[in-house]
């Protein structure tokens, strides 16, 4: 395992506690030590790591995508051994991905992309695993998924060629962004209902059991409804994480109308703006043709 | 129970495999007949029906929202004296809700609206119950929902006065709209992305367990899909039953912008659409200022 | 006239200026002095403006929609005589106008509804005039409308029934709506750049020849531009004025998808919310599933 | 000129008409030979073009987005000299532009990009220029600008460095994307409302003059729905040719919500769809929830 951060090092714990031997490295010394505790074997360095295993070696990579994925598993292939198995499980574009795994299966090394959902509830509860590339590699490297997954068979599979894996990975967010807005959009509504006075928390328990909606994502809602049901701790500013955004590119390429998880990305992007140029226009313009009168900045 | 029909059915099976003594009423013999076979009593008419109860009564009506409702209301509330209740557990606009309790309640009697979700799983697995309405007659009816709910503590609850029971129900649905499109897109693309022939059903099952998207709706799109991977047999049309209509307009009269609610909706209205005019104004358009070719009818 | 704010005011300043008599009335005395110095004949109540006209009598009421029009109408019907006709050219419902056209109907009076479109410009440039009800009654008024219209025998027309000209008003503000969240947004994205350092007044000016953009709403727009390049001394607050959610409620009505208005409308609200609920509860969510720090409220 | 298709050969005639000596090369014949009657220098080569102009000299590129672009730009540049200028007045996406300035930077070459819009019009009308690159190449070469430009001093401008001028085009058919689309929504709306029987046509023309939509591609609309009020003979098929994509893209880059530009695109890819599978999976969730009956495929 490379990259013990919060996802690297839950699953690391969850692999462990499922009877595995693990390598772990990480630059960073205090998350190698929390996992060592718990089991693992130390590497201090990549080269060690590869030392540590006998062939052929599968090693799991979960760093942030991007450069850092590219210069670990440039790295890590120089120093593999024909028939070893990168795994890249992290959050990466699966248009890398497939580049990623041409260039390794050129040094005759095996690649699986690993779309990994969960989030921090994974360690515990198990981790939904997609997975694209080599099938040999998946069969041989099937009990760790069988590990990871919330059940010995269920919650993992073998979905199609490398890349495959971050791509339903990449969707599967898109659908949890649309999702997420489907019930933010829902209580903003019945918060805004003054008048009816309505306990959020409260609804979102009672939708919990039999209702059409019920998920996980309503569970987490009332989790959080339950520690501050009027939110006023929280700022309205929502992140963004990438895979919101391929997967409307994605939609373009395809010429595929998303209109639900294109507006969910959207409206991330307006929780973030302050008094955005464009409504500035628009009350311009009204008050150009109508002589509608504007709210002057202070 | 007054309505006998997909719903009214399934809950007086409900309440009578619950120990209830139910007096059930419809114009259908033979959806009377069902019910009785499995313990209630028949009545023929509403006059029978309120003859069988004692006072004070609770009367449960389940009929088709709109004209039907205001009409099973108005005859029952003449019948019935001080004290009796009526419960509408039909998706009834929570406006009509609101007007129509202050109406019985003119006479004396008391009204609970009921949002109630589940579908026809409802019955095996109980039904999410929102309860608006008087609190005293809520209390007191209050062991017909610990039947009719998942469980008897979970599932249903009082949330405010006349009308909040058929409130929260129509932003449920709305919110339901939204994520059934969310799910719709994210399968489509993966749909679209032939080159890797993705096995959807198999993908709907590795989300059902342990991913941030597991929910109901994943489980049923799940059993769909396995009924039929490619949905061949089923046409691109979908109807809409009226609360996500009511829902856009409640976020009009509010002024709160739901961009994926909407959406949701006006997909299905263009999934009823062949060739529309907006469409072909936009190919007349480009063919006017840019030459571009139209595709002629034929 | 009866009103005579910013629109009746100058549709009786242009009357004037076209040859016609006019009978002016607006409880505001300032507002009655400014058009009887522009040669208007002056009455302090509807009963004396009805007494200054003689048989067929044509009043135009400009007052704001809703229940001062109801009131107008009523007060004015009841002193008018058969084949007098009114004309209602605020921005009423279409639905109102429908019902308000049927009960002067009942009284042996005509009615036209006249959508008005032209703003602040309208006095210099000409009305563009959208007219619905009784055709005798438009053929005798129509020197009316030539006047106030841009041109003897453009921009004005009988377009259908009575409410036919609210109702087409009323699209006509959708898509008004439409078009300048298109120019907000295109504006927006190029403020946005600001590595190419855009000059957006310039780019209004050169797209206002021979471009497909090129369009009435662009001059305001480059217009606005030229005033505030920055826009900064505008607060970002859109207001609506009814016609374009109405345009929503209508498409809901006929099942039409009306993506882009539907959005148009959705931004204006969003305008005016400061911290709304729905993106603080996606903060908290993803905050429950990932430990996606959140940033609090000070 | 290089290129002489619909645009290219229609900015040579109207080069040609204002006084300019052009020298134009098309592989196809044909094209080069409507505009050699029209007082071009013929050129069947890019060798032979380059060996007509003196330097310093100008080219006008005028070919497809893409791969011809680069290929054409590849071979021109390679014939040139220093202090000569490119023009590329095609569809580029910006960022190409900005990659090939610096690429025939290296070579001692200026390069403008000029973002071109007035379809077929311009001819007559003149076109909407957007000029990015060099300053002094712009100022030198200014006197081109203004023939093909609707009048000596409107319509065109220096917006900024290479790639500005693509850049602001990209962003001008974004607009113009949420302008038909807005047109559309609008008139498939009153055709919707078959009781007013409102004639479209007739509403186009009258919107023209005075209204606050007033724009050309009204124009257009109106003189569309004069040719075929019904549209009857034209399909509801909608292309698209990639600003408007790029438009999406760039506001994903720049974390803009364009929400009306992305449903004008989504639009049109909906266009083109028959029997979605989206809308079928809806269909079966409903189906298996609700026990809603499905319309089954022939």
């Amino acid at each position: 395992m490379i990259g013990l951060g919060r996802m690297g090092g839950n699953m690391t714990q969850r692999l462990l506690a499922g009877g595995h031997h693990i390598v772990a490295y990480d630059p960073d010394e205090q998350a190698r030590l929390s996992v060592v505790n718990a089991g693992a074997i130390e590497a201090t360095s990549i080269d060690e790591l590869v030392f540590h295993l006998s062939p052929p070696r599968a090693v799991w990579v979960m760093v942030p995508a991007g450069d850092v994925t590219d210069e670990t598993i440039g790295t890590l292939s120089a120093k593999l051994t024909v028939g070893d198995t990168i795994i890249d499980g992290g959050n990466s574009n699966y248009k890398d991905t497939i580049r990623r795994a041409a260039d390794v299966g050129d040094l005759g090394l095996t690649m699986l992309d690993v779309g990994t959902s969960g989030g921090v509830w994974g360690l515990t509860e198990g981790y939904s695993l997609m997975i694209g590339g080599d099938a040999e590699a998946y069969s041989r490297l099937e009990p760790i998924f069988q590990t990871l997954a919330p059940g010995a068979s269920i919650g993992y599979g073998h979905v199609g060629p490398s890349g495959a894996g971050h791509f339903v990975k990449m969707v599967h967010n898109g659908i949890e962004y649309g999702m997420m807005q489907a019930f933010a959009e829902g209580f903003e509504l019945m918060e805004a209902k003054h008048d009816l006075e309505l306990d959020l928390a409260q609804i979102a328990h009672i939708w919990r059991y039999g209702s059409v909606v019920r998920s996980w994502l309503l569970d987490l809602t009332a989790a959080a409804l339950d520690e501050d049901g009027s939110l006023e701790g929280i700022q309205a500013y929502v992140e963004d994480s990438g895979e919101g955004r391929w997967t409307v590119e994605e939609s373009i390429d395809l010429a595929v109308p998303i209109p639900v998880i294109a507006a969910s990305l959207q409206a991330r992007f307006r929780s973030r703006q302050d008094s955005p140029f464009g409504a500035k226009l628009l009350a311009a313009m009204r008050n150009q043709f109508g002589g509608h009168s504007v709210r002057k900045s202070e």
